[in-house]
């Protein structure tokens, strides 16, 4: 393998693991401290992950890109700016490190390795959440790489700390996050079967979303 | 209809739409995670709002202007930046898109579509708060777009967000936003009889400080 | 008197006025949502007091140079970057616009026009609080405008916010504000009797802040 | 001593004081107002550090390069980027000016002006959080400096908040902190015993950080 391409994996190794130890790291800390009270636990757990994102993109983003996520390497993927199989190595290397950050947050907090989350996010008005929530984090990378590439890391901590409060399902958007989160079973966790039909719902909303604002910001002015 | 003009409306939409998606369901969120602690609920909704606030108008700024708000365009109709007609296209997009916002909030959180809002907001001192906030709204995006264009995103997020909480009236300040809110009765509702003396506020607000701000930056030095 | 020279001064003063309005409106807001929990009142009201603070010192920083705080106007003195005579009408300006905030802040809640507060501020613990938070308000400017001056505004906001926290005396660090504050028996007021100490601990502050700055970043490289 | 060199260790004494000062008069504030709330004490005691580390980074970053942690101190060590006898300099007012922030903080909230910690802080579990905080640290300094040098301080000011949360060990990352905050038996205090351990995790990190970086920044495209 080149060794350009193992950097960029390893670069979105690191930032997928980090992300994940951040959300469940960050939630296991805001509930055990917040007394019964889940929204100051959430606004804890929204603030750790948005603060994440910024400093891990603008970090890593000059190395891999900083996609952290199978959705939005899709993303890319449909609009040809990454290979098929560079794509292919992107999703394995998101989906393993994601669990392994999970991993590293219950060393931090002495919980098990790994354990079958059991707190229930299904229904549709949820898997629309997720639809929602990765629309606008699609939204918010292509609408900002384009003219204000600065502002990327920027918008995308916004708009997933934000996610957590406007939508039902608080915003995973991304299916290596989903994943990784069914074998918590702490704040962030997700009941593994209730996995699939969110990544669905965010596969489906990349999709949706790239061609939206392909079309969308084909001519917009600077 | 010219194509760029139908991107520009659905930029304008498409913002309204996520804005008011946010406000409301992150005060639905909010209000039923904080058990009965009306402070964090609106701070929760404060950030959220603020946060979705900068990420919509960085990323269709560049298509639309990013007014999602009628008193916006009103604005820039007084100051020639945008044509009459364009001005009430914009205003019909973003009175629709704020309802069909509060739809998607109503769907994620299983809602009934629309329920007319119970929270009784009146009186001089709401309506002079309405003033205020409008005002402070204009003053950030006059004030930047001249001589900090790249700093208002971040100025129009941030004044939102105190808003909430220097106007006894949580700083709508935007007749598209409160028109919507009129139709969801949830935390961030507004009883519908009370909406037309927001409305009026806002709209003498977004006057008065078009004015102002037109003569004191008229001869402002870098 | 010349035109540039009111520009500025009105500039001053509905920087000011707006300062103080969301000073003692946040916290007027904040207790009274908060049922009692004083940190989650200063949470709020820090928050939106360091948002407003960037988003007025962003828009009217290029008119009157966003003083709004007579410590800081003495500062320019000292550096000689504003006049004697233009120094003192800023200082009159500041003074009168404060109170003009706090009146607009009781309008906006029903609160009686003025109240002289009850709330007391007072000892070496909380004067040297004020030392040191306006020390850091002036490190925040002087540092920043030299090598980074787009970041001044955030530097204000962020140091104000933290001050907050930080001092004993939540950071007033101005004496318009102080003075104001002494006309609100609300929140963030403070007993008239105790203000005369805390503007002079700014005062000090302010005159030593300048002269370690002049010296400190002397010759400092880029 | 050189002009050049005792201006640098100023800044180093001025920058390394301020953020102790805040840390401890932050956390003491915080539980004082929380009423029993930990979570709440620790979402200000995390603001107030961020934003302060933002302001004091890009303040005193032109003069020092804002240091203010022996680890990072290292870093540059490694790199090459300082000289044996400055990093020693460095060191030595590091940890003197950390103690003379705690006292400062001491004198503001009325506290003696040391006190020995009883707040057990140790165990493999906080161990693995100081290392994984101070590598995130390191990571967000050499990771925008190379590319985005300008967002190095809101980097370290974000990966620090965060690491609050997403640490069992709210992510001292400091030694000096560390050392500090072992004489002071407020929130943010630290048994002096598990001081060491804590201090061997930082700087083990920060090697590890360093090494990665290079490889990994090596050959990164902008």
């Amino acid at each position: 393998m080149a060794k350009g391409t193992v950097r960029r994996l390893v670069a979105e190794a690191l930032g997928t693991a980090f992300l994940l130890a951040t959300v469940v790291g960050s939630g296991i800390m805001a509930e055990s401290l917040a007394g019964g009270n889940t929204a100051l636990a959430l606004l804890a757990n929204s603030l750790a992950t948005g603060a994440i994102l910024v400093v891990l993109i603008l970090v890593l983003g000059p190395v891999s890109g900083a996609h952290f996520n199978p959705a939005v390497t899709l993303c890319f993927l449909i609009r040809r700016e990454i290979s098929t199989s560079h794509a292919i190595l992107y999703w394995l290397v998101q989906i393993t490190a994601g669990l392994a950050g999970v991993m590293v947050a219950h060393v931090m907090f002495s919980e098990p390795m790994f354990s079958a989350s059991t707190t229930s996010r299904t229904g549709i008005h949820q898997w629309t959440g997720e639809f929602v929530a990765t629309f606008g984090l699609i939204a918010a990378i292509l609408g900002t790489i384009r003219y204000r590439p600065r502002a990327t890391p920027w918008a995308v901590g916004l708009v997933i700390m934000a996610g957590y409060w406007y939508t039902s399902s608080t915003s995973f958007a991304n299916p290596a996050v989903t994943i990784a989160r069914g074998f918590t079973d702490t704040f962030s966790g997700i009941v593994p079967l209730h996995v699939p039909a969110f990544v669905l719902a965010q596969l489906v909303a990349a999709v949706v979303a790239t061609r939206v604002f392909a079309w969308l910001l084909a001519e917009g002015e600077k």
